[in-house]
């Protein structure tokens, strides 16, 4: 099985497990994804960029990944290949010969 | 080569041929990373629970899952095994016995 | 009548003449809030601390204030006293002897 | 003295007795400030769109309108201003006839 698959499996037993389908829609599971990112930018808060708990960064990071993942099964989205996608897309957004070395939003370039 | 270590790859190289690394603190990555979540569930805003548009979720929930890629490749995290240890955390913090049905915060149970 | 009085009946008459009120519920109030918090950030994404464009400045943050004010106003509160009273509170949190010259969140004082 | 400058008073006060000043720099207040929204989003997680706590949600919401205050301090915007400015701007972007009933975003009007 590849590993995505097994994390995959991995997310929806732990919520089975606790009847938490129930409470898992995609707008609470997007919002529940936000808040993991704001707790992972309070890491960062009144610091410098680098500064900041390696182990609360893993703990962090892994909940903003396990929400991902769970959004994306709802969805029934492969996430390598919507990953592979919006590199391709990007890549017409953000071509070389425009975005080398600075790091403006595509609409600015 | 795991889908996981592909796909690093892959948005490493996007990055290295726009010169992008001199940009990519970790501050700034987990910032970019709040800002796609932002984008993603403002394509729930104003609207029910699954009312979202299926092809800009595809790409929002991409835009997460690269900078939180890239956020865990700045620090040779190994993203299953963060994900696996914070289940076995939330194991803890939420059992079984005491979630089971309820969406309450673990300091709440 | 006082200026925040004023600037909640002139958003309120916006939302009003656009019948907007159907739409404005507590959850999707805050959402929106945090949504323009987030563009607001992206002002200084991959910038240094004070790099950012002073006109957009001025419009995310009158967003967020907008979104801010909305959702006091649906709960009857009166801005100026829960400012107040939570000033209180945090003097309580973050004591000068313990905060003074220090960053900490006050449960790491 | 108006209500807006009496708070803003409070609040650099506050700042100052604990020598803050030193960390508000402007990338990180609107950080702050955007941990406050998601922290104010929380009281809605996994719920109706009523259903929070009260008491939190005048905390929460008191810590959003502080650091949009200082925000606003620091680049010397005088609030209701730019909310008015705001207002007269998104008249434009949502005009009645367009937007009355709908809550489409201005770009897809």
């Amino acid at each position: 099985m590849s590993e995505l698959k097994e994390l995959k499996e991995l997310l929806v037993k732990f919520r089975d497990e606790r009847d938490w389908e129930q409470f898992h829609n995609s707008k609470d599971l997007a919002l529940a994804l936000s808040i993991e990112a704001a707790e992972l930018n309070e890491l960062f808060l009144w610091k410098g960029n680098e500064d900041c708990d390696q182990e609360r960064l893993r703990e962090e990071l892994a909940d903003v990944f396990s929400f991902a993942i769970l959004l994306a099964a709802k969805h029934d989205l492969d996430i390598a290949e919507i990953i592979k996608d919006k590199i391709k897309l990007n890549g017409q957004k953000y071509t070389i010969e425009k975005s080398k070395g600075n790091a403006k939003k595509y609409d600015q370039l």
